[in-house]
């Protein structure tokens, strides 16, 4: 389509992500806060437009119509387009398509998108009855069909289908819990963990153990968005939107096809690939949705970046990590930094634009890249959101 | 900007609306089998992108990621983009911005905005609290301040400075409820309904009683969207979106300026006119947001339609009835169609379509209209979203 123009993540921030002592609103005030430290270019006035994605503020909050109010806390006063997306845990990335679409299409010229979530309730059953509603609760969530069962059925699945071991998944973990590690704004540090330690974790639905799964988390993140003609009065590394694919297959579980191929991923991916003009060999590094482990493994196949069943031998034989064909997670995941769900998605556009302009600490840093893939799926991966990236130094 | 392909609205439909035994899910697979009788040139398969408004299904259905439940339940698969908007009681219009700016960047060619919304809980006190926390609940809302007493200080503010009477507020519920009895789908049948009797119905917030207010409503509607080239394949009379506006002002209400000078509504309309090259002598007829009938009131001026403080004789007057400069809310209006938050917006671009169509019954037919605005606001009319179309016939 030539007539879309062309469109430049200039800059993030994020606030500190975990069990946080602070409402949502404070979250949103913070994360704006973070936002202009980071950007010192960046004035609120130049600002047109507010893309928030925020998941359950309803429900872990209490509080609707969070758009305005985000608007208000981060000092910014929309004057062209403001919204609030959801698509459970991939709100984040579907506030970043709208801004997008927005951009492309000349009705923003500079736009925000941001993520909020406050997802510690004081009651802890709660949180849980909030989260079953993220499947059709009336079907599967009321009857106890929440992500970890959800999740477990696929990794019992994999294994029976192909061989993948407990092994497989704890490498997952390692990985993106060493990243984390180095990641100051991530949930969770664990120095000494390793597969072993790991894989002695107790069970929360088997095979999947804690440190299988990410967790309920408050965090913030923000991102600025702009016609590429006007990126480099924020940045000397616009980081280019170059593709996006969605697609959603079913909601209710009964009618989901294979627990472990993925179709719906694959068309998703198949169409950023397509529009971006890439493949996946192509891909220097990727923040894809580690919800659970056994998620990053099946991710591997539904990109291409193995074939199938192949995906616990990809990150045991080191393939997703640092020196690997695509470096996977190297923000530290959603099971190292924490998974706010809204939020998840802009922080993930938040690293790709630090792994860009070379600001990520070493230790995780991908060397020269040039494309980077983000993924999120929501719910029962009956959705998937893809968006991929090149680097305009490239 | 002369890149973004040109948006046509093609068709729609709706559910009835009202106190309905359904649930959100049965409102959603209604307006999915009332959309595709009334289109019967349209192919589940032809639908690549679903943006729906819903604003609390997690409060109002206990329901969340209600995007891909929703694309379920009307038979659809969207392969290019899926998305579900909340912003109040606006978060219709803010579906069809989002899929106006898709079908515009070249996202998305054939889209559906659908709103959805099931407000009449088994109890009312858990209602109450889910439309509370529109407001800023911390501050505002749990203090009591919902729609219903700030709207009434915006009529006792307008009263005091303007002179305005309960007789003119009475003329707008007269107007929108006499239209409403000539719309099938509407809530409410009103056959005796006149001003007099109007003011004799019980206080809700004075000077607002029961005939000034909208209500709790549950119903959906649904339109199609799409890139112009393809508008012939599905209607003789597509209608054309020629100009988008929105603003949002503060949340908190402490932050409010003038009560009664909406200052973000007066942005929002400017931008709209601007875009589509017109000004309010050019509208035809306009769906505006009367959730009380002060509201419509403030919209005359805000929107140009006539000057400040005169809003209260326009109507009494009646230069918004048929007949009259400016036709208002000739659908009914959410006085008397009711007020599905989510659905509102899209019920008022089924009506944009309608009466370019020439389908609308005589007693509230336009006569060859060529230009159309819709006007939403949310919350504490702290957010304006403003649309203008174009009958593609002129």
């Amino acid at each position: 389509m030539t007539e879309r123009r062309e469109v430049a993540l200039v800059g993030g921030a994020t606030t500190r992500w975990g069990v946080r002592e602070a409402t949502w609103s404070e979250l949103a005030q913070e994360v704006g806060g973070a936002l202009f430290r980071a950007m010192p270019e960046l004035k609120a006035g130049d600002v047109d437009s507010l893309f928030l994605g925020a998941a359950e503020p309803e429900r872990f909050a209490f509080q609707s119509h969070v758009a305005p109010l985000c608007a208000e806390q981060m000092g910014l006063t929309p004057h062209r387009i403001i919204q609030r997306t959801e698509l459970a845990c991939a709100s984040g990335q579907s506030a970043i398509r709208s801004a997008y679409a927005a951009i492309a299409s000349g009705l923003s010229d500079i736009a925000v998108a941001v993520g909020v979530e406050k997802m510690n309730l004081p009651s802890m059953a709660e949180a849980n009855s909030a989260m079953a509603c993220v499947m059709d609760r009336a079907w599967d969530g009321a009857h106890g069909a929440t992500a970890p069962p959800f999740f477990a059925m696929v990794a019992q699945r994999h294994m029976l289908e192909h061989g993948t071991t407990e092994d497989a998944l704890a490498a997952v973990s390692e990985k993106n819990h060493r990243f984390a590690n180095a990641n100051p704004s991530a949930q969770f540090y664990t120095k000494t963990f390793d597969r072993a330690k790991i894989q002695r974790l107790p069970l929360v639905a088997p095979p999947l153990r804690l440190g299988d799964c990410s967790s309920m988390t408050d965090g913030a993140a923000a991102v600025v968005l702009v016609s590429n003609a006007l990126a480099r009065r924020y940045t000397d590394t616009p980081v280019l939107l170059r593709g996006s694919g969605q697609y959603s297959d079913f909601h209710n579980l009964a009618h989901a096809g294979s627990l472990t191929d993925w179709v719906g991923l694959k068309h998703a991916a198949r169409q950023a690939y397509e529009m971006a003009g890439v493949g996946p060999k192509d891909i220097d590094f990727a923040e894809v949705h580690d919800c659970f482990t056994i998620s990053e493994i099946v991710e591997y196949e539904s990109l291409g970046f193995c074939g199938p069943g192949e995906g616990g031998r990809y990150v045991l034989e080191g393939r997703s990590d640092l020196g690997g064909e695509v470096v996977v997670n190297p923000r530290g995941g959603l099971l190292g930094c924490g998974h706010p769900l809204g939020a998840t998605g802009i922080g993930q556009a938040v690293e790709v634009f630090e792994q860009f302009s070379g600001r990520s600490p070493a230790s995780r840093r991908v060397p020269d890249p040039r494309w980077a893939l983000v993924h999120n799926l929501s719910g029962s991966a009956n959705v998937h959101s893809v968006m991929i990236y090149e680097g305009a130094a490239a």
